[in-house]
């Protein structure tokens, strides 16, 4: 069962668990299909958490800056991009949400953390513009926060997403939905600058 | 409401509408997750059809080549890659299920075609060991045809998703998802060789 | 495409249309297998609207009594009760929320009405001991603000469910769900007195 | 979990569970709101599994007549019938795909069964004209097989629908889905005689 609700691609799946709350490949690929990342992008994302994104995303862009404020989940984060084999990786040790981030000219960034809204100015100054902002949100109450954040900073198209997706079981004796699986990981807010 | 049910990232934005029906960023986000291409992959794709899905690999991967045997979407399709300002897609005019691909060592291979599943064999040729085809499917009919001949075909690891994505109004005066929209698209079946 | 979203049974098939937002037979069905009512139940609805509620909880118990503020409306659903058949209903014109309900050992009261957190308070007074209120509620901030007021007036069983519902075309070209639909009407909120 | 999955209402909390698998409330609600029955209407039911439908039936109807093949499954069902203190159901041990039904002028007809579409004619032969043969069908295979013998026995509105439910956790700390759930029990399709 576990399986089937974490379908993993070769590169997560030597990755460790245990660690923080992963972000799944449904999430992960809506993340990439709505912002039009592609092999030139600069990434920037806070929390680091398990660091499944970040691999993923690496696997895809020029470079990817992580921040991570535990230092337990940045240990964590640091073997699993080890396994990845991914050398466009930098993880950072910081509450962005006090410090803020130190790139430019950012293609995306993507806040999973707690208090996101709270980092959106500082999402702001790092992208590019037209470029976009992705809260990965587990709440309403956070997604309305966040859409409220991003429209007092100015950001111009602001929509937000859930995805629920099933597993189909085919087979001589009968075609159907597995029954049971996730109904809910999180709602994604996309905000353009 | 049309914006809404297909929201558009910015490279597609720019391309021709009003051709063979496209494949949207929900399911191509889900292609790209899955499968782990990344930039130094290789893709194959039949049939081209609008070239949303072939622009948007083609933003993340080295090299894209896409078959289409209608002169019509051919053409179509050219408008829509020149548009894309990409250059490394490569269209070709042809019915695969009669001359099959030129392609050796991909890291992934698309269909979506009629009759998909008689590609199936000339796909397993052109796939590099331990990377996916991914079928996209319209009806189940189809996604047992298809799973079926993979197994004939001896592929490893055969799975069926289906997504299925609302988005949502969130504004002072109340959260909610948007009454109508995309019910279904497509079933996306995944082999792994 | 109307009617895919909306089949409606027999009964409601000769109502008027073209009112008030009708409550479709999607959550009908959810408000009567989750209450339990049955041929011996009294039932207390507020806002009557189309009246498609009202005339699907005539059917199937002995007394509906139905309150609707709004002159227009209480027209419109007489009309629709009439042509219902049914004789068992009896409708009010009273804004609920400013005298409450004249009824009493209820076994079900529903609320579709805006700030229907209000009314929470008379239907309480209404209902028997066990029986549940149902609250149908467009938005999260509803839903939010009547679950709280559900547990201040010591409803002890509070849970709150939304339902998706698909249509499939079933042919022998292939059977797939019908590609565009509702995606929301709106959140039953059911509380246990 | 448990619990939150398969929410019952009064009368159904009381029964035996850890026989065949049972109907729950929300597609036991899609009956009940699609096919119109009502405290004057008689239903026919095919198997009575553990009965749970049968209950919910006949809390609502007149009467409800149900067909059970399996001796143990008989048993089983006496008891919840029993446990839920109706008097307004009959069942009868029987094979109907053998022995077809005894009753004429039903209002409702519902298979659950395997290979219910071996009993559709004699649905058809039960029921009144203008009402619903509802077949409960786990797979999309026997969806099409029911589809094709109902328009074989004439049946002339037939529909398949689909429900996807889902619980939200309402709470100070945020509002949101539950995270995993049942995604599929099964296909109601409803052919009107």
């Amino acid at each position: 069962m576990k399986i089937r609700e974490e379908r993993l691609n070769p590169v997560l799946e030597n990755l460790k668990r245990g660690g923080p709350a992963i972000i799944l490949p449904k999430d992960i690929g809506q993340i990439i299909a709505y912002t039009n990342i592609g092999k030139e992008s600069i990434c920037v994302e806070a929390g680091t958490g398990s660091a499944f994104l970040t691999v993923s995303l690496a696997n895809i862009c020029k470079k990817v800056y992580t921040y991570e404020k535990d230092e337990r989940f940045v240990k964590f984060a640091k073997e699993n991009i080890k396994r990845s084999l991914l050398n466009n990786i930098e993880i950072k040790q910081r509450d962005v949400i006090e410090k803020g981030f130190d790139e430019k000219n950012a293609d995306l960034v993507v806040l999973d953390m707690p208090n996101a809204k709270k980092a959106v100015l500082y999402a702001r100054k790092v992208l590019k513009k037209g470029r976009f902002l992705v809260g990965y949100l587990t709440n309403i109450e956070q997604v309305k926060d966040f859409v409220k954040e991003c429209e007092n900073e100015q950001f111009q198209n602001t929509f937000t997403l859930e995805t629920i997706q099933r597993e189909y079981l085919v087979k001589d004796k009968g075609t159907r939905p597995v029954h049971k699986g996730l109904m809910h990981t999180a709602y994604l807010v996309f905000a353009k600058k």
